[in-house]
């Protein structure tokens, strides 16, 4: 049964998103001024008020909301006030975003109107987590004058991401170890095909790498182990803020360091926008019993 | 430091065993008279009667026991009593088991001796998926006439096991599939390599499988799905009790059905053995800063 | 256009080529009497008086004849004399076959009939490969009491039969080494993930290994090497006659070794009549533009 | 026993090799006088007038010579004459080379010096295609908004780039087809894991692919071919002058191609260069009976 999905703001990933969703519904597009083109089968909108109809299921950007006040509209020049989109959702009609904060969760729930964060699922940060593998491996390759089959690269830690590249790597014969604390975390990098080092002997192990992925956003990469790298180490930093290396040490001492941080929608806005379709696709099938109420 | 240890009743795993920690440690065997050799780096001892001096830890086997009162003795006509252990270990020291009991636990502990039960540890449980994937695998090509390139896989569930037989299988150029409820867990299927298919469709695709393994302890294949199967499907169940098949219905069906439980120990008696002595030895690690006292 | 085919002899694998051929042709069978079922796609016949029309293509097994007189037919206890399917075949019609001779080939030519081995194919013996490769992995883990995980592999050769078992081995986490004497296949053996060794410094490593595939005809293990290996190592021997091992002394030092020959119709018939099916379809696809002429 | 060579020419590359023999054999550097900075243990020269000893072994770039006289100096604005190097090479040394011409060759010959040209070794193509592979995966990701993951992609041709790009893409979970020509090639792709494609049914199938790596110098995307693919179909063709794409069509027609030669030494320089000091050391391995005369 046809839907009615408004997209308000958001990048270029909103834009394949509006176009995997209008295949089977009908589809509006909000915050999109500045050189983005839709296909015909996406109706762009200028302001909430040209809209004629409530709409089933509005989808907000990572994050939602950079001020509290209004909509996250990097590709707009005008701004969407969230306030305004509770009189343009059907009741018992689903607001999606990103990074969702208590304060906007209780602004629409106060409408009946509920709120889901896709940018907070497991499977989200799971597909997400290919794109990230993908652009470090992309930007390893084109930061070293070698072949990836000839590197000795060390992964530190083991979730979503390390697991992720340690695949993407097994074509290209590289050696690969990685470094973690819990030990069931050094069985997989063993069933994984890669060696492993305990967490608390890294040091006696850091200077016989190529290059390093760092995924764990705590400081493990400070002076003492920077000073123990070899001279032509990169350092590719995945974790989140504040990151896992001592940059400004790192700057000082002459050591390669590439802080890489929302890679998805960098290197695969496509791929990035087709995820969140599935993302939504997939909390709505997990409602199912709990259907839109029909006007 | 050189530590004592008492090796306690087991099978030809903990033959295994006391050899890895005869290496750099006293150890002592008990239990094992049914034509088993041990290097001359292990003392071997009738009862414990004969043991000359305390021991710092105490290994048990998986389970340490089977009535709560003798300690489980596979290779041996004479019993060891559970409580005979107490008075031979020093206070401090460590008896380590499988599958421990409260009763059990309490007994030592009682006693001012520490209890650790080391097949509740997740790297155990990791370290043996992969002996148990490669004991499904071996079964699968004993089993059909057809190789595995050939034929058209499922596996049912996402866990340690499912990880573990996915990757075993990557090499052999089958059809992989992977059934499971959770969206993350569809989302890995793919990284690996697999289609996915949600366990509630799991009855539309069924008939298309030539083996399928299932790794979920919940009767999943009942007779309504046992009824779609092609007629040559091999269904390899590696679910611990009650297992995740019909039996009787497939049998009826004439579905050919194998349950396999406790590989590990069966098809790879050398490496169980290994995986015992390195959790043992992460479990000390562990407790490094907690030293048995000396004497 | 429906083309009539005559399997003459030969084991299971030509009851699963026979079946594959029916879909799309009408199939008879000679030289099958003993328990083989037959689905009612095709027509067995006793002996080829019995057969009332000419075939366009015979299929002959591998090898096609043990006697140059009478078709190899294991499965039955009457014989069918080579000479009896010159009068039962088109002119023009194709007689494959493995392994044939030059009085075979030249029986059928006199009497303009074309002849094709589809054992000397090189894609047949790729696909075979597979199976053989299969094989001696099973072989391996039903000879061993560790997992292949833990273990250190020696591949001697880097021929078909070698890529192939490097590839199957991949996902098991063994540690693979590739001795090879020809400097492009160290290269290869580099790509496909495995260290390597050259063929004149083998004595030197051989002592490290736990098992051994060799696939090169050439007696490599002599009593010299055979002296160096650890004493449990397996060694699997895939070689053709007369194999890569000097079995006598192996036996004499206590070397388990295994020589596994024509694995793919034993482990895998079912794939292997396949293999046949597909490869003799090839040699049609390539013969497009030379039409069997109609009656 | 150390020896004495001189690297005349080249790029970065030769600068690697320079260093890499360096470590245990005498080493001069003539027509680097742009901008490179050799360790202390390479003897940089200005010119072959200034060199004091004869050397066993002259390294030439690829190619060696661009205009028949003078070395290829890419690096260096004074030229080095061919001729010039037989006055200062010992009799019996040799000239490795790139490329080498006939007339070049025979220029050696007539002074009693020995040349090898190691641009046409199996093994140096090998290990090149490693270095074109992982090029060729950094500009389909460069050029691309999708990850691999979600990719159809195609490579048409079996060679060594072929299998060796397949083998990189494998832990990205692409879906990867081979389109060839030889049954056997075929069979291969399939043991990769790959689907497979006639080369004479290309046609049909081209307009699914996302990505097209050709490999294959022939020309086989024509104008036909060309019309059949989707709009955003990227083509990276790696095939040698003339290429396999129509490149005028294929502007005209809006399809992305790219064409990439020579990526080992662009996208891997260290890396090419240990490739050709390897190379280098397996042809003196192989001469290893002939040594060069002492003087």
């Amino acid at each position: 049964m046809l839907k009615k999905y408004l997209i308000a703001g958001g990048d270029l990933r909103y834009v394949t998103l509006a176009e995997a969703l209008a295949g089977k519904n009908s589809v509006y597009a909000a915050g999109f001024d500045k050189n983005v083109i839709f296909s015909k089968k996406v109706t762009l909108i200028k302001s909430l008020a040209s809209l004629k109809e409530r709409v089933d299921y509005i989808i907000l950007p990572i994050p939602a909301t950079n001020d509290g006040v209004t909509v996250n509209t990097p590709f707009s020049g005008n701004s969407i006030p969230l306030g305004g989109l509770t009189s343009i959702i059907k009741e018992g009609g689903i607001v999606f975003g990103g990074r969702i904060t208590e304060e906007m969760n209780a602004l629409f729930k106060s409408c009946g109107i509920k709120v889901e964060d896709y940018s907070a699922r497991e499977e989200f940060a799971v597909m997400n987590a290919v794109a990230t593998g993908e652009g470090a491996i992309q930007v390893a390759m084109e930061e070293t004058a070698s072949t990836l089959s000839s590197q000795k690269i060390l992964i530190i830690g083991m979730g979503r991401i390390a697991k992720t590249i340690i695949r993407q790597l097994s074509g290209f014969g590289a050696e690969v170890a990685v470094a973690a604390r819990k030990y069931h975390d050094l069985a997989w990098a063993e069933i994984f095909g890669c060696s492993h080092i305990h967490i608390d002997d890294l040091g006696s192990f850091l200077g016989s790498f190529d290059i390093i992925f760092n995924t764990v956003p705590a400081m493990l990469l400070d002076e003492k182990m920077l000073k123990t790298l070899n001279k032509n180490c990169l350092i590719i930093d995945l974790a989140s803020k504040p990151g896992g290396v001592d940059f400004d040490t790192a700057g000082r001492l002459g050591v390669k360091t590439i802080w890489l941080l929302s890679l998805p929608g960098k290197v695969a806005p496509l791929t990035s926008g087709k995820i969140i379709a599935q993302t939504i696709e997939n909390i709505l099938n997990e409602r199912g019993a709990e259907p839109v109420p029909e006007e």
